[in-house]
């Protein structure tokens, strides 16, 4: 089943009639040689799916978003980085309105047809007056190589751009889907202080897409966490352009199942390249609990491992100090019994029934020494199981989140 | 009523009836010029209370301590630094029940006369036959003036001895109340990697004892927070041996109240303390939310502020990014309205109603450079309200847990 996508080139303009590109405006004012706006544009009036946090400080782009993506005529995405538009009240939700306006005036559309977001530091209004004319003068310049660009644009402590493709052959045509994101700080489960977009050429309703893409987000960016801090900004936006040409996607078949595995695919490649380049980060670890009595069990003590300062550190050190997770466990509130835990690092044993193995420390230590590395927990009480991708937590952590 | 008690000298010393000490056994083989086991002991049997750590995984000694505190006729404390005897199963529990035993038999007491503790490492056995003839020779040889030797012996990565003791003047007498702890890492609300041993000469039942005990650590070690890791063996003992000669202390009498808030002082200066001295720490921060519509939204709210890393870390350096805190109450799960929210560093505003304040930053970076200040926000929602007691995250947190 691997075999039914296969990874292409061109990020979101992997897919037909999609263009982007980006510019700088002047909001990071530190950094002036990056482009701190970003603008995707379909061809064709776009079915748009979304997901967006539920931290109740909602940024004024994602209230604006929200109330736009209920068009089925959507064509444009503009977003910002350098300043994230929350907590900025009536004046931001006008300031996230004007770059919507900004971008339907330059190309002819409608404000609805146009969805916004901003990532950045919180309580500042946003300079609409300087990103007007460049949103105008991006709005005439975005071509058919301006993925990466637009994935340049939306980072903010991030080091790397994040992009993806995939390209997915159905019964009645080929589709394809690419998606940009960025993350850094504010990291974690039920949406993190990201941003992603995606873009597909296929044939699909609105309720479908949105369908399949909620079920992806939850196997991918609900279950990555940095510093256990939910942002006001998150969002997941993704244009379906019907360019493809193929047979309308229904749920239930085969091809949404292939359609459903190539999302899932570019969903959590991206929700990987967050965690991998989250701030200050040196480990990237995968904690896998199964065992549980419930899938919400499962859950709580996947994050409590994911989210303990002291577990991190460990990790960030090089110690396999399982004692740590156990005590996440423990406090996590899921159901366990101390004496049936078992816990394996890169499967091998280092906890049986609750109590050291005889696995020698040094073996786990090495383990632990990899950059990369699996962490799963047993509870041996039911058939229930939860992932999480995390990191570790490291002096440069603090250092890069200490001031502005 | 703040004059109805005073601070006096002499720590669990101070109650008439107690003896304390300590000895280097060897447990913590890196620190040898560290005591490593305290033993307190009461001239008269005393009625006991407790409380212990919510934790699922609970450490051997608080299995036995729980157990042994039915007892009416508790006369002794005895506990150990360097090693928690946490999950270290049956062999576990039968080291607890011999440290328990070692000092019964010098004493010449019943095993269920003895309470145990301990702190430090988990998933290593106690080296019980080292600990048994100095927990014998550490029985014959404590005094009245023992109680820092005592506070010294349970430090783990404190950096300081903490007791305190206080004198109270009832209707039918003077009762003094004496208390040492420790704390350092894994400290969370809902008790923390903490021991607090407290002594009293007042008489006073068993049921009421445990009222009054619960009453003060609701609110003080169940208000502090440093990494947000519950631990294994958190645990509050207090010993009453009725050696003061008052009339016996009955709840709803004003003698009961003083009695109560005495112990109140103890508690929380004593709380205070292990957060003042929390790994790493620079900054101590009471964190203060009211106007929210219940308490446990009050609640939810504080320790979201106090837990935040991102918040943390912007106060290690000095920096009071109260975005950050709107983003953490935000995701709190508290009932809140953004445009609702104030909050203010040290009296000074920093956001109205959801808003930056029009408070110069460099007013607020000052509250924030001081070791000590205070954060409120007000809901404006309802009336209640909460506090926690934090610290801020620094490089140094991260440094002294990354290995062993």
């Amino acid at each position: 089943m691997s075999s039914v996508f296969t990874e292409i080139s061109g990020g979101i303009n992997a897919p037909a009639g999609f263009l982007s590109g980006s510019i700088y405006c002047g909001i990071k004012a530190t950094n002036p040689d990056r482009p701190d706006i970003a603008l995707i544009v379909s061809s064709k009036p776009s079915v748009a799916a979304g997901t967006f946090t539920t931290n109740r400080v909602k940024a004024a782009p994602v209230r604006v978003s929200a109330a736009h993506m209920r068009s089925t005529e959507v064509r444009v995405i503009v977003a910002n980085a350098g300043n994230a538009n929350a907590c900025t009240g009536v004046e931001g939700i006008e300031n996230a309105k004007r770059m919507a306006r900004a971008a339907a005036q330059a190309l002819g559309l409608k404000d609805r047809q146009v969805l916004v977001c901003s990532t950045g530091r919180i309580g500042v209004q946003l300079p609409i007056a300087k990103m007007e004319p460049s949103i105008a003068q991006l709005a005439g310049t975005v071509h058919a190589h301006g993925s990466s660009a637009a994935a340049e644009a939306i980072m903010t402590s991030d080091t790397v751009k994040k992009e993806v493709a995939v390209e997915a052959t159905l019964s009645t045509g080929t589709v394809r889907i690419g998606g940009i994101a960025k993350g850094a700080g504010m990291i974690d489960p039920n949406m993190a202080t990201m941003l992603c977009f995606i873009t597909t050429d296929a044939k699909i309703e609105k309720a479908e897409l949105q369908k399949a893409l909620s079920v992806s987000v939850e196997h991918s960016f609900n279950r990555i966490t940095v510093d256990g801090d939910m942002s006001t900004n998150d969002t997941v936006l993704m244009l379906a352009n019907g360019s493809a040409g193929n047979e309308l996607l229904r749920v239930g078949t085969a091809d949404f199942e292939i359609f459903q595995r190539a999302l899932d695919h570019v969903t959590l490649t991206l929700a990987k390249m967050i965690v991998e380049d989250g701030e200050g980060v040196t480990k990237f670890v995968e904690v896998h609990v199964n065992g549980a009595s419930s899938f919400s069990d499962a859950r709580r003590a996947a994050e409590a491992i994911a989210k303990s300062c002291l577990v991190k550190c460990a990790w960030f050190g090089g110690d396999p100090n399982w004692g740590r997770i156990m005590d996440a466990i423990g406090y996590s509130g899921t159901k366990m019994r101390e004496e049936l835990v078992d816990i394996y690092y890169d499967g091998i044993l280092a906890v049986k029934g609750g109590l050291a193995s005889s696995t020698p420390m040094d073996k786990l230590k090495q383990a632990v020494a990899a950059d990369r590395f699996r962490v799963t927990v047993n509870l041996n009480l039911g058939s229930a199981e939860y992932n999480v991708f995390t990191t570790d937590l490291s002096t440069d952590y603090v250092t890069l989140n200490m001031g502005e």
